[in-house]
């Protein structure tokens, strides 16, 4: 399924977050993640989050479309070429 | 289309980018919108974001879908009653 993440951590945990997100899917912007994902993989990434997040704290926004969705995408401001907090 | 609206821009500039954003959207997580747009309330959108932001620094990425797609969307950790940081 196409997949985009977005988490919303405390700064103490987002380095590990990155770096479970990035095992899984393409880093797009500072806190937003997207690529496509098997079921199997859906939920090999949820547990390993669950394991690094403060669950009373942090929150994460999954969307989920049907496979082979393609999102027109754009970007305003900065140009997209990095994203900006690279750890 | 469907709209799904990440910003990611300098702290001062966060509560106006925020308020423009829900003119036109729902507030889903602390730097998320999403909701239906015209093609006219997405180019009004932009015009007063780009007003807002520092474009040499923020950054705004905008995924669209065709009309009526319907994303299924999960919240891991902290119950997704409220965005975070409500202004």
């Amino acid at each position: 399924m196409y997949t985009i993440l977005v988490y919303d951590t405390a700064t103490e945990r987002n380095a590990a977050v990155l770096r479970t997100c990035r095992k899984y899917l393409r880093h797009q912007q500072r806190s937003v993640f997207e690529g496509e994902l098997s079921t199997a993989q859906m939920h090999r990434l949820r547990t390993e989050l669950e394991q690094r997040i403060d669950r009373a704290y942090d929150h994460i926004l999954v969307y989920t479309f049907p496979p082979g969705t393609d999102p027109r995408r754009q970007s305003w401001g900065r140009p997209d070429d990095q994203p900006h907090d690279i750890l």
